[in-house]
């Protein structure tokens, strides 16, 4: 087949296929039921459906599809660059930086160029935290762990030892910058969770 | 915390953490490196990149984010009703339904009214194939199994002795009611795999 048209189809069906091995790139979180870690595809649907249920918790209107989008595409990179865990220690920011941005050139670049353009924009809005829509995806990516983390009791927190005092301080300015009111709701959990008033789900609220 | 707004909010974080549990609902597709059998959330979050990717191939113009959410969204009653294989024999259509209705009364229904409504709209939506976004998102649920299935050299084909012919009946009016294009180049792989031109991926396109 040599038409354009069949061309494009090639480069997408190949992409789509390429977009498979993020299900085998695995995080730090478990999932709810602690039977095993979450991979990267599983946990960007579940974000997706974080954006769809959550929208209008945002602090000001957000696109909710757009938001979801972003969240879609957001850890494709993970597929070179692997996933970066927040607890972890030892990762240099700039190698990390470099690793994702040579990842989103190869992977989204196996799209017909306009529409890789168009993709690998979404990843670089998402990263750039500047738009509502990013802002308040990058606060779903901090509050889903939260929740999964409370749901198991205590999950890479207790894996990593962290501090009530080091979750409020690293997940505090994700989620507050994209919604005060799901921050303000994550914040009572956290400190349910750490004052041992609960172990699981949300019963506290 | 006893505001409505918070009674939303906990129902919403209920919800989203029941949907968790399709992590953990085994599809009969192997992933495309063969190593394990995919879950319905990480193929719902394959399939929603289908639709951002292919939604221009679409027979119609259709609202490719619509045929995404429609696609986010269409497994979740399967958390309760388990995934029902299309090459699997001996299951009673209406019973598999009737189960799929409850599972959807029940999941959706553990969200705000209103939303719950939403939601189980765009389930229905889905099911029904009616819309050119529901007709679209079925389309791509058939053409990434076989897709898989061809990575694979054969999957659940090879699994349940499947030959080209019911592969084609099983698949065509599906992805032809969405795409006419999707299914020409559908079919032409379907031929090389079983032609033994090809064991993987695109490359004949």
């Amino acid at each position: 087949m040599t038409t354009a048209s069949d061309d494009t189809l090639k480069k997408q069906f190949d992409f789509l296929l390429e977009l498979d091995r993020l299900k085998s790139v695995v995080r730090q979180s478990r999932l709810a039921d602690g039977s095993r870690r979450e991979n990267s595809a599983e946990h960007s649907w579940h974000l997706a459906m974080f954006a769809l249920v959550l929208s209008d918790h945002a602090d000001a209107e957000v696109n909710a599809a757009h938001a979801a989008h972003l969240l879609l595409v957001h850890d494709i990179v993970e597929i070179d660059a692997g996933d970066a865990p927040i607890h972890a220690r030892g990762i240099a920011k700039h190698e990390l930086e470099a690793a994702e941005s040579m990842a989103a050139e190869r992977i989204f670049g196996l799209l017909p160029s306009a529409q890789a353009e168009r993709f690998r924009n979404m990843w670089l809005e998402f990263e750039a935290g500047q738009t509502l829509e990013a802002r308040f995806a990058k606060a779903l990516d901090r509050l889903q762990p939260l929740l999964l983390n409370i749901a198991v009791g205590g999950g890479t927190w207790t894996d990593n030892g962290v501090t009530e005092h080091q979750v409020m301080e690293r997940c505090g300015p994700s989620i507050e910058g994209g919604s005060v009111v799901l921050w303000h709701a994550a914040q009572e959990l956290v400190r349910s969770h750490f004052n041992g008033r609960t172990s699981n789900r949300t019963d506290q609220l």
